[in-house]
């Protein structure tokens, strides 16, 4: 039996937002022990033109909810980029999994061959359902999330693999 | 009509793969303009126990390539880590993408219900075909793709998000 878009995408999200939350705790906890302030951490970046710690957390949020909104054709809610703290980016992780999770197998039926517009800068793309989810949607959501991961591991914190992964049962 | 094992795996794979080519490029293109080592890049990673650039291009291969041989229960050909620079480097990706274009989409039939058991350092985890694909494999595979390109950006080498994503036509 082929594979539904709710198996490909829901749980995938919300897999990964729970690893996200674990690396904050990770986070935290190194700042704790290494006496560096958590806020050093909030604004880390690779480089100076990419997002920081925390404009990658709300683009794991919003690349996970802005697809499902996209696929069932119900836009998803809006949270405004407005995180001070771990506090905060802790919450906008919990609403975007609070949100994910009253959408239902049924929401994503036939939204294989729903047409979806992106439009990114100066370009505009359109899609069909199942397009727009592996070939944008996805990568651009485990870039996020790792990119989260690479930031951390950046400025020492022990994460690992396992960390990213998540635990299976 | 849902979606096929196939589709959620082999082009997804092949697509990031020729994205990780034309990063090389960038990347060759940029140490010829700064006059940077190619070297450097080579050997360049985010934190002392993180492999450098080119071990997180094997990964990707490696990723990619033996996740369908999980899957379709016929071993994927296997390529020694002795890449020692950008040629060879990009010849690892040809041949991964030479070895996936030979998969057929009715070699991945009911691949979903298979069984997939991985050992990860001292751990062993058994998983259906399916998630296996969606929480190991493809969780994985882009951890690698981005981390290659966090590599570059890191290093001041001028990519950006759609040479990350890729081309859509």
């Amino acid at each position: 039996m082929p594979v539904s878009m709710y198996k490909i995408s829901v749980p995938v999200f919300i897999r990964a937002l729970n690893v996200l939350a674990g690396l904050l705790d990770k986070a935290e906890a190194h700042a704790a022990e290494k006496k560096v302030p958590l806020d050093d951490l909030f604004n880390a970046r690779l480089a100076p033109d990419m997002l920081p710690l925390s404009g990658q957390i709300q683009r794991v949020s919003d690349t996970s909810k802005n697809a499902i909104g996209r696929l069932t054709g119900v836009p998803a809610p809006s949270f405004p980029d407005e995180e001070k703290n771990f506090a905060e980016l802790r919450e906008r992780i919990a609403k975007t999994i609070a949100y994910l999770e009253t959408v239902k197998p049924s929401d994503l039926e036939k939204s294989e061959d729903r047409e979806v517009t992106i439009s990114f800068g100066k370009l505009k793309f359109t899609f069909t359902g199942v397009d727009y989810l592996l070939k944008f949607a996805l990568p651009n959501f485990f870039f996020h999330v790792t990119t989260t991961y690479d930031i951390l591991r950046n400025r020492g914190v022990a994460v690992g693999k396992v960390d990213y992964l998540g635990t299976y049962n």
